[in-house]
């Protein structure tokens, strides 16, 4: 926790002294809005638009089916992946992209247990993202295997010689708690399962070292934190030590050893290329491929710290200030056990976060009673974070909210 | 087959006489090339461009995570379903657009065999396009079944009470022969067994019949003749009366019966939202919603019309002026047997297919002699698909191309 008083002055010192207030100028954002949904999805970079419009008009439109050679969409994937690798202390030729993060999933779990033959059981966050349960699920039922629920800080007491993976998401995505992925991959190495780490909450905003920790397999989603874009495809991490023994199910022509020949039988190539399925959604991907180059001009250590900055001055405004309305910070207030946001537990959580909408300020609600805020530190200036909690102050202190007008409830995802 | 003679007058003649000539203007199509490969990728339509501009700029852009509601994100993958099922003879509610056909065609033939337990063998076409060998194999292998490899002639003499899945492309890949969709479900149906088909060389192309000839599962990819440009997402067509039973492997939480209650347990929604998986390429699928408005000006039928008419001009002018060079017309002759595509097969079709694409005419090849065109009739004009076949007549006649200039082949899909 920082130890500076929380104050408007203090947040444009703040500004004043940081080292992405540059990062600002390669987004495209709204005026009149405060976003704080990033972790949803991450706003718009301004590369985005003109590399796409390149991909429809001149790649697609004049150049149609030859841009497979002559703009090297067939190694698009991989190279995006690489990009990603970086980002996620991967070394080359071990993240592929492409589909979306439940199917990385299901080829991450269905591959890592089949790996542990004879070990029947996938441990996963019982307070997990729900898709990440129900592709246990899915992968046991069909592998024949079975499913125990944990909270990651029981692991100790679940941990036998039956358990073939443990699949854990880096970040809680409600409560924003950060798990110790060096730590809990040994643990579930020296019990001689594999570990597959969820990375949609952490990829992007949070320095990730999969390499050095010596994880197994990871997945992830690149419209958080990553600014892909809406629904922008995933990615899968597959270690270097598993690359020519990970059967995975997905087994779409273009993972082929050797695509081309289109023999009858699938051969998997002895890459991370076999990560491929069939075609990929090249115009998602061309503007992911624009989105990554943000990081090009920037270091995650530096994204890191200006996140903690900014969660700092959260956590401390609502502890000193928004405590009164009931609001309790779920979040972690240590550092090494907190992601990129802030949960703030409240009495009719639902009608605050939509009349904070309707006030300029966008954050989302999760079940039962969370206001949860996502930080970007590459687009969010102190002095709008300290706007947005002053307003989050002036709707408690209102109380309008409560009089019905959010009855009817709409999707918000 | 026509019986007009094949000539450049004839040409003219069919181009003025053209009920789908006002459809070119649909598109923005390269100057000085003849495109015979929209069987690979379809060509741009005009639409796309602003389109994905608005996407991009305005949804994305401006109204970030809101557009999942204000732009009605969430029902955008039901919605394009919807006017694919449209095309495809399927009434709605029954097809639901989003990742690759890969991934869709694993969803259908997993789902098809759960609901044929005690029956262990799966059949597919031996020279059906390699995923769908490849995925037939996959299922097979997590659900310990068989696959078994026939010619769709010999059908027949396969079909056995142990037959769950019966799994074929409408249309060859290679070949462009046109399989009897309507007989051969009739007869998988009188096996007991299910019915999957793949429609990815014929959706947009030819009026196909789901409801009415009661298939069960088919699947296809857009960026054909859909037109949904490179690597749009596949579709999924699952019949009405299998939606409350079909047990499909991907339980992402958008296919959740409820899924903003993010709850444990997975639920599959009683309906066409079961084939739902995770978050949809957004950017992808808004540029196949708007090429798919092309078709709210056209008749299938007056497509398919123009198909046949098209191919019957190649496949003439190739039987009287190409045999000579040892052309030999691979796609059957017969009008309810032809797809929209005519394979030639000839000596050195790869170097013939290289310095055709030289001269101006794309078409493409296939392993290991043939020469493969297809035919869009909305962009296609009589007089255009006319001076192809002479370039490729010139092209056979001259020579060169054998004299080791495409030696070293490169990527194509």
């Amino acid at each position: 926790m920082s130890s500076e008083p929380v104050s408007a002055e203090a947040a444009r010192e703040a500004d004043e002294n940081d080292e992405l207030a540059f990062a600002r100028e390669l987004f495209r954002l709204p005026e009149s809005v405060i976003y704080l949904d990033g972790n949803s999805l991450g706003a718009l970079p301004a590369a985005v638009g003109p590399a796409v419009a390149d991909l429809v008009d001149r790649q697609w439109g004049e150049q149609l089916i030859t841009s497979w050679n002559v703009n090297d969409w067939w190694r698009l994937p991989g190279r995006v992946g690489d990009r990603i690798g970086r980002l996620i202390g991967a070394a080359e030729g071990q993240v592929m992209c492409g589909d979306s993060t439940s199917v990385q999933l299901f080829q991450a779990l269905t591959a890592a247990c089949r790996m542990r033959p004879g070990r029947s059981i996938i441990l996963t966050d019982g307070a997990g993202f729900p898709t990440d349960q129900y592709l246990a699920d899915a992968v046991a039922d069909l592998l024949q295997l079975k499913v125990v629920r944990l909270n990651p800080g029981e692991l100790a007491t679940q941990l036998s010689e039956d358990v073939a993976v443990v699949a854990f998401s880096q970040v809680d995505y409600r409560t924003g708690e950060l798990f110790d992925t060096a730590a809990i991959t040994a643990q579930v190495h020296r019990a001689g399962a594999l570990m597959v780490w969820d990375l949609c909450h952490s990829a992007g905003a949070i320095p990730v070292e999969l390499d050095a920790i010596e994880a197994d397999f990871a997945v992830g989603c690149s419209y958080k934190y990553l600014n892909g874009g809406p629904g922008a495809p995933g990615f899968l991490y597959i270690a270097q030590r598993h690359l020519r023994s990970a059967a995975l199910p997905l087994t779409g022509w273009h993972g082929h050893r050797s695509p081309f020949t289109l023999s009858q039988r699938y051969e998997p190539a002895p890459s991370i290329e076999r990560a491929r399925i069939g075609t990929p959604p090249v115009l998602s991907m061309a503007a992911l491929a624009a989105a990554l180059t943000v990081f090009d001009r920037v270091e995650l250590a530096a994204i890191r710290r200006k996140s903690l900055a900014l969660t700092d001055l959260v956590i401390g405004y609502a502890q000193s200030r928004l405590a009164e309305f009931g609001v309790e910070v779920v979040t972690p207030l240590s550092h090494d056990r907190r992601g990129s946001q802030v949960a703030l537990r409240m009495p009719a959580a639902y009608e605050v976060c939509q009349e904070l909408i309707g006030r300029g300020v966008i954050g989302d609600f999760r079940e039962p009673d969370l206001l949860r805020l996502g930080f970007t530190p590459l687009y969010l200036r102190f002095v709008d974070v300290y706007e947005a909690m002053d307003r989050l102050a002036d709707v408690l202190s209102d109380g309008g909210y409560a009089d019905g007008r959010y009855a009817s409830r709409t999707v918000v995802t």
